[in-house]
């Protein structure tokens, strides 16, 4: 039998209705042949309780104590989903991590699966078993212990077991029904795309459209897991939602797939720094180990020695970022005049594989931006996307004006 | 080290309050030298949340899924005591079922504890843990499912843990400070007991004082596990609550150790059976079939081949027995003819292991109630325990005036 791979989110199992709505999805790819490994997240809200208990208790909590905690949320909708289709005369059982068991690694709370042994599951559907609930997002470490694979770690549980068991196809059921070419909340003529390159979706991942988790798109291209996006509360065919997959299966494509943004960004200039060879690393090296997450990377030109270090990162971390370089300064390991934050701006960027074969892309966007009196305070660059980080003011300003210039709302 | 085994039910830890309060106390005997197994509970609500869940979901449940969902409140709490204990630097660290493994049967949802090999935590110990804590209720099948032990499970997890790791005492922590001469509710005299023995302890728990699960104590007895019941909500010597032990341990005792009561109690009558041999058998094979908890039983003197026969059983089962006697008349497995209930009655027992010694307690019960006015409808009785089942109004007063012809106020 053909392996079907069908993850349901935390809004898509929040209550007894939704696993039952859920379950008739499951019902109606068993009815088609297929034998189905179902990931469940936990009811929405309850992983965040769990985790509030944790925090309030260690605020600097042991990360084995915490994956034990966190954990039981999904295995308690693997069971009700599993009593559910049973319900419905649909043989399933539930398989908390262990039980497969979802090897990882031993970096809890951050856990990455190593492998998952399907033989145990593949028996059972042999013996008449159609479906295998698995709670999702988490796995059990050489130690014994229960890990996670951190937030949103359901999609790759998905994948993952999608690329374990050859499946055809891995379905993310969620509360939006797919990828848009930006968020319709900002520009109303978005449109859902039919198919998205995974390098694509990688990039609109990490850029902020939160549909998907980045780890979960980055395994399904190395195993080349087709990953469809769609809502679980509409009626589905088999063309519905968005199809993630390598870029051959996509005959047409637009230039441009789609306008991110990330709203919550700073802007922070180290002023005057003495510049000599390994001045960057020493620099970026100090504000990782902070926990400061450095996205885009600006050096200006030196004069007499001295340069000015530019770089964006999320708005939370200024006072993190600030801290780590004033400890730098008082302990001598470098020198710079002043260190300058600009909470206020945004980035947006276009991203496309048609980008590789099309050129001009850059220069049509910083023009449209220029039309609209935007300036840009930052730019850079991947093989397909262009950001640019400006005044937070005009964000939703340049989406709108992107999505029209590139003729977004068209299809190829 | 000599092993301690401390089990917090689930009032007391409802909270995280009330789990750093029990941590407290954990970190108490720690500093007094023992090697601790914690054994917890849900947080109170908890499972009865969860099983709520499981019987919306699947009224006929698969009881090895309702077993999955049921048990994950223990292993929140489990972890969070951790939490709570390391931030007190106390070493600590959680246990799951499975993860020691408490090995049981396969009969989920009332399984039975078979092995709990001690070497993983004994090894943890060694290393200079000072806590192991264990999600209580919840063992691992031959199969590698989760089971669980059945309502009120904890205590029989942490009277079996104490047996396995030969723990000085098993400390049964929960919201009452003992077991008591009488409910405290009805017999504002009643008295809280030092000591009481196994064989008493398990009377009073099977009539209904809800202090212990009765198959802790069994199994406390069979392993000579010296068992303490205390309350967690106030500060403890090491003389406080009641500690349940071997008879020999109990140097002078009153002749009745306490009086208990049952007030849901329903009073069945099975009018002009057809006396015959096995026709007991078949009757109570019919209760018992039907799920009726049978408890007295009387049987009138057989006239002309005739007879009567009464029993009690809880008030919410009648129904269950009166349609299971309506079958056996019209499936002509027996006859009889009528049923009578009367769901006005109420059980009151005296029990003491004194009375093996002394003789004359039956007489004197009958006396007091007699002097009181009240009429024994049935009576049964064991070595160390008479029963009698009276109309319910009359229940407190009997309760009362037996407690205080015992002189049960006083101490031995």
């Amino acid at each position: 039998m053909p392996v079907l791979v069908m993850k349901f989110g935390g809004t898509s199992v929040a209550t007894l209705d939704r696993i039952r709505r859920a379950a008739k999805r499951v019902g109606v790819e068993v009815s088609k042949g297929y034998d189905v490994i179902v990931i469940v997240s936990a009811m929405s809200g309850k992983t965040n309780e769990l985790v509030g208990w944790v925090n309030e208790t260690s605020p600097m909590y042991d990360a084995r104590e915490y994956d034990a905690v966190v954990s039981s949320g999904e295995n308690v909708t693997a069971g009700l989903m599993a009593l559910t289709l049973q319900e419905m005369d649909v043989p399933a059982r539930s398989w908390q991590g262990w039980q497969v068991p979802v090897k990882t690694t031993s970096a809890h709370s951050a856990a990455r699966i190593e492998e998952i042994p399907s033989d145990n599951i593949l028996a059972k559907f042999a013996e008449g078993m159609k479906v295998a609930v698995v709670a999702g997002f988490q796995g059990v470490s050489p130690e014994g212990r229960i890990t996670t694979l951190g937030r949103g770690g359901s999609d790759t549980t998905a994948v993952a077991f999608a690329a374990a068991f050859e499946a055809e196809r891995c379905d993310i059921y969620t509360d939006v029904d797919g990828v848009y070419t930006t968020d319709p909340r900002v520009e109303s003529k978005a449109r859902k795309l039919d198919k998205i390159a995974f390098e694509e979706m990688l990039e609109l991942a990490s850029l902020g459209a939160k549909v998907l988790q980045t780890r979960s798109v980055e395994l399904a291209m190395r195993y080349k897991v087709k990953l469809r996006v769609l809502s679980s509360f509409e009626e589905q065919s088999d063309e519905a939602g968005t199809l993630v997959c390598d870029e051959e299966e996509i005959m047409e494509s637009n230039v441009v797939a789609g306008v991110a943004f990330s709203r919550e960004e700073a802007k922070m200039t180290l002023v005057s720094v003495a510049d000599r060879p390994g001045i960057a690393a020493t620099i970026f090296t100090a504000l990782s180990e902070a926990g400061v997450n450095v996205d885009m990377i600006v050096q200006n030109i030196s004069e007499e020695g001295r340069t000015d270090m530019t770089w964006s990162c999320p708005v939370d971390q200024v006072r993190r970022a600030e801290k780590a370089m004033a400890e730098a300064k008082s302990g001598d390991v470098f020198n710079f005049g002043e260190l300058l934050a600009d909470t206020d701006v945004a980035k947006v960027s276009v991203v496309g594989i048609g980008m590789r074969s099309h050129t001009g892309v850059a220069a049509k966007m910083f023009q449209v931006l220029s039309n609209e009196g935007i300036n840009i305070q930052v730019i850079t660059t991947s093989e397909i996307k262009i950001s640019v980080l400006i005044d937070r003011k005009y964000m939703e300003l340049a989406v709108q004006a992107l999505h029209d210039a590139f003729e977004l709302d068209k299809a190829a």
